[in-house]
C-alpha cells in the first residue's frame, strides 16, 4: 500500500490533529495493519435494534472454570490427604490428650519421618517443626522419593547434616497428613471430628511432639528448629522444655501474633467459612469447599510472597493478549489462581482453619501462658474423669506440660535486666514469658516479610536478651522472597542454621 | 476457705507435681475460685452414651449473623447509592464517549461538588481526584452538611484554601455516587449496564473530567490533586493535558500498578465474583452480593491500614472473654467484620470491580500509552458511526484526549538525562511516558504503605526527574496509618499540599 493510499484511508478518520499519520506512527501501528483494522473489522454498534445494549456483556471464563472445577471434584472420591503424603511412620498415644482450651482428644497420632542415625546416647536428635500446611516429608527417602519441602537443606554434609544428626519431622497435631486432626475419626462415635475437633494451640502441638520423643527415649534434643509457625513451635518447645533442648532456631516466626497477621489469616478463614459447601465444617462425604479453599490460598500466597520477587518474575506481564476483563488477565493473577486451585485439592479445609487459629492465639507472654495454665488446672479433672481407672501419675505427667512455674516467676532465677524506658508493660510481660529460654538461640528474619515482619524477629531477639540469654544470634536477610524465604533461600537460611547447629559448645 | 481445705480439694487432683498449690498460685487462680471451678462445674465428658462426640461442636455466631444480614437486606429496597451521597450537582455530556478499550458510553454524567469561588479569569480552580470508593463529597456545604472525606483539609484558610481556590471534586466515571457507572441505566435498552459496562481506564476517568472542565470554561487548572487512585488520575491528567495544569500533586499513588497491588485487588475481585449472588453482575433488582462485598472490603481494609496503628489500637485484645472459636474473637477481627459489613451497603459491587480493574491496568509507560492510543485510533470509527450526522470535528476533540504524541517521542523535546546503569529498560519506558509532566510536582508517600509502597513514590519522583522535570518535591511520611494516611494525617499531608499549592511561582 502506498503512502498516498494510506493517507486516503486515514482521511476517513477525523482531520488531524489528532488521528494523523504521525500519531499512527507514534502508536507504532503499521499502516497496512491500520488499513486492515479499519476495513476488515468494521465497528458494529447496533443501531438497527434500539433495544440492544451499548456494549456486549463481559464474559467470565474464570467463573466457568470454577464451576467446572467444583463439578469435576464433586463426583470424585473423598480426598485422602494422608495418602497425598506417603512413606511416613505413625506414633500413636492411646492416652487422652488435654488441649489448652479444654478439649479432649481420646488418643492422638502423629505422622513422622526421620533421617540420619540416632547415636547411642540419643543426644544428636534435631526436631524440625513445620509451617501451617507442612507435612512430615521434609526430605526424600527410600519409602518416599518425592522431594521434601526442605529437600536441599537436609542431607549428608548439607545444612542440617544427616551424617551428624538424627533429624525428626512430624506432621503437626491438627494437620491432615497422617496426624490426628479434624479429618480424623473421633473414636467416641466413629464419625470424623469436623468442627467437633477442639480448638488447638501451638503449645498443644509441641506437647504432642514431646510425648512422641518420650516414647523414642529421646530425653534431650540437640536442637529444636522451625520456620514460620514452626518457629513458634520451636520457641514454645524451648519455653515448655528448657531442659530438653540444647539449641533453638526460630526463622521468620514470632513470640506472639500481631494484629496485622491475625487480620490476614482472619480474612482467609472468613472467605473459606463463607463457602456454603464448607457447611460449618461438616463437608466430609459431601461437596468440599473448593472455592473457599482456593480463595483462602490465594490470599495466603500473597502474604507468603511479599518480596520484590514478583516485580521481577511477573511485573505487569499479561497472561494473554486478549482485551482486559474482570477475570484474571495479568500473569500474577493466573499464578495466584493456579496456586489456589492446586492447594484446594491438597489440604483439608478444617485443618487450615484450626491451625490458622492456633497461630493467631500464639502468645508467649507470661500472662497469656498463666491463663492457659489456669485453664489446664481447671480442666485437668476431665482427664481424671476419663481415666478414672488408669494410673493417675500419668495424668500428672501430661498436666505438667506447661511452661515451668519457675520460668513464669519474675526474677526468680535470673536477674531481670534493666528495661529501657521505651519498654511497654506488655513487652515486659513477653520477656517474663520467655525467661526459660536460656539455651543458645538463632533468630533469623527477612526484611521483605509482611506476615512475620522483621520487627517481630527483633522482638524475639530483644526479649531473649532482656530475659538474660547471652547466646543470641540475630540475622536479618535482605531476600526478595518475603516470608517464603525459608523454603527458597538455601544458602542464606541454611548457612546460618548450619553454623548454629555445628558450633562447638 | 482455709488453706487446709484447699489443700484437701487439690488432692482430688493428681499428686504434685504438676497440679500443686504453687502452680495454682503461679497461675494466679485464687483457691476459692479453683474450689468453685472443681465443684460447681464438674467436667461432663459423656461416658454413658458412647456414641456422643468427644467434644461439643463449635458454634458459629459469625455465620448466623451473615445469614441474618443477607436475609434482612434481601427484603429491603434496592440500595440507591446516589442517594447515600446527596447535594451534588450533575454534569451531563450527551455525546458518546469512547473508552480506551473500545467500549462506548452513549452519554456520560459526572456528579460534582465545588467549594470557594472561581475567579474572573478562571485561573484558581483545583481539581481533586478521589480514591476508589470516594464520592464528590470531599467537604460539607449547605446542600449536604455531612462531613466530607477530606473535611478538615479543605476550607477557608485550611490546607486547600477555599478563600484562595475554587475547589472541584467529582465522583469518578464508573462510580456509583451520581456518575455514570455499571449501576446506571444504559440508554440503549433502559436496563442497568451491570457487566455490559465497558472496561474503564484511569485515563477514561480523567478524560471525562476534562470534558466537564471544558463545559465550565476552565481552560487551565491551578492544580490537579489526588491520593491513591486519585493520585494516578492526577498524574494521568498532567500527562494528558500538560498545558492545562499548573501544578500536580500525587499522594500515595503510583505511575504503574505493581504485581503485588494487582494481587491484592485480584483476591478482592475473586472473592466478590465468587459470591453466587453476584450473578455475573446482574444482581440489580435481586439479592445483592453482600457477603462477597463484605469479604472484599475486609481484605481491602487490611491493605489500607498497613501501619503499626493496629498494634497500638488493637494489639492482641479480645472482643470478649469467651473461649476462642473459629469466628472472629480478637478485636481486630470484629473491627474488620464491622468495616466490611458497613461497606457492603454503601457501595455498588460492580463499581468496585470496574474501578479496581482500572487501577490494575494503570501504566504510564510510553509503550502502554501507545497501545491504548492504537486502540483509540482503531476504535475511533465507532464514534464516527454512531454520530454519522454530527459534527465530526467534535470527534477529533475526543480522540485527541491521549497523551500528546510529542510527549511519547523519545527525546523530542527534552534532552534525555543520563540513565544510571541500574535503570531497567522498562524504567526508561516509564520515563518516556511521563515526559510531558514538566510542571511543578509534589510526590508524597508513606513508609508503612504496602499497597502503594514508598518505592513506588520514589519511582514517580525519579522518573519525573529523569524526564527533565526540575521542580519535584518529594516527601516520605513516617506515619502509622499506612495507605490511609492521606485521609487521616491532616497536618503531615495537608501542610505539604498547602506549601505546594500556595508557593509563588
Amino acid at each position: 500500500m502506498s503512502f498516498l493510499t494510506a493517507a486516503r484511508l486515514l482521511r476517513t478518520l477525523p482531520k488531524s490533529p489528532p488521528v494523523s499519520l504521525s500519531v499512527a506512527r507514534a502508536a507504532r501501528i503499521s499502516l497496512p495493519a491500520l488499513s486492515r483494522a479499519i476495513h476488515a473489522t468494521p465497528p458494529k454498534p447496533d443501531t438497527a435494534n434500539a433495544l440492544q445494549s451499548s456494549n456486549p456483556p463481559l464474559s467470565f471464563p474464570c467463573l466457568d472454570k470454577l464451576e467446572d472445577l467444583t463439578r469435576s471434584l464433586d463426583g470424585g472420591p473423598e480426598p485422602a490427604y494422608d495418602r497425598i503424603v506417603t512413606g511416613y511412620s505413625t506414633f500413636h498415644s492411646p492416652s487422652p490428650f488435654l488441649c489448652d482450651h479444654g478439649g479432649i482428644l481420646p488418643s492422638i497420632s502423629l505422622a513422622y519421618e526421620t533421617w540420619g542415625t540416632l547415636n547411642d546416647v540419643k543426644s544428636n536428635a534435631i526436631l524440625i517443626h513445620t509451617g501451617l500446611s507442612g507435612s512430615s516429608h521434609a526430605k526424600s527417602h527410600p519409602l518416599n522419593p518425592t522431594p521434601g519441602w526442605w529437600e536441599t537443606f537436609i542431607g549428608p554434609g548439607l545444612y542440617i547434616d544427616t551424617d551428624k544428626f538424627y533429624v525428626i519431622c512430624t506432621n503437626i497435631l491438627g494437620g491432615c497428613y497422617g496426624s490426628t486432626g479434624p479429618s480424623s475419626v473421633d473414636p467416641a462415635d466413629g464419625e470424623k471430628y469436623a468442627t467437633r475437633f477442639p480448638v488447638l494451640t501451638v503449645w498443644d502441638m509441641v506437647r504432642a511432639q514431646f510425648i512422641m520423643l518420650d516414647s523414642m527415649g529421646i530425653q534431650k534434643l540437640h536442637a529444636s528448629v522451625g520456620s514460620s509457625m514452626g518457629g513458634m513451635q520451636s520457641l514454645a518447645a524451648a519455653a515448655l522444655f528448657p531442659d530438653r533442648i540444647d539449641r533453638v532456631v526460630s526463622i521468620s516466626a514470632c513470640a506472639r501474633s500481631h494484629p496485622y497477621s491475625i487480620a490476614l489469616r482472619h480474612t482467609q478463614r472468613q472467605v473459606l467459612m463463607s463457602d456454603p459447601h464448607w457447611n460449618r465444617g461438616f463437608y466430609y462425604g459431601g461437596v468440599h469447599p473448593h472455592v473457599g479453599m482456593k480463595l483462602a490460598r490465594e490470599i495466603a500466597t500473597i502474604t507468603y510472597r511479599s518480596g520484590p520477587e514478583w516485580e521481577l518474575r511477573f511485573g505487569r506481564k499479561r497472561a494473554s493478549n486478549s482485551s482486559p476483563s474482570l477475570c484474571p488477565d495479568f500473569l500474577i493473577e493466573t499464578y495466584l489462581d493456579h496456586q489456589g486451585e492446586r492447594f484446594c485439592q491438597q489440604y483439608d479445609a478444617n485443618s487450615l482453619l484450626y491451625i490458622s487459629k492456633a497461630m493467631d492465639l500464639f502468645d508467649m507472654s507470661a500472662s497469656a501462658q498463666q491463663e492457659l495454665l489456669a485453664k489446664r488446672v481447671l480442666n485437668a479433672p476431665k482427664l481424671d474423669f476419663i481415666r478414672c481407672h488408669e494410673d493417675k501419675s500419668r495424668i500428672a505427667q501430661q498436666c505438667n506440660l506447661v511452661t515451668p512455674r519457675s520460668a513464669l516467676e519474675p526474677g526468680a532465677k535470673h536477674e531481670r535486666p534493666h528495661l529501657a524506658a521505651s519498654a511497654t508493660p506488655d513487652l515486659e510481660d513477653l520477656v517474663e514469658g520467655m525467661r526459660g529460654i536460656q539455651m543458645p538461640a538463632l533468630v533469623l528474619g527477612v526484611q521483605s516479610d509482611i506476615l512475620f515482619p522483621s520487627w517481630q524477629q527483633k522482638e524475639i531477639s530483644e526479649c531473649l536478651k532482656r530475659s538474660g540469654n547471652k547466646a543470641i544470634t540475630y540475622y536479618e536477610l535482605d531476600s526478595m522472597y518475603g516470608h517464603d524465604t525459608f523454603l527458597i533461600d538455601r544458602v542464606g537460611v541454611g548457612s546460618a542454621v548450619k553454623g548454629h547447629l555445628e558450633l562447638a559448645e
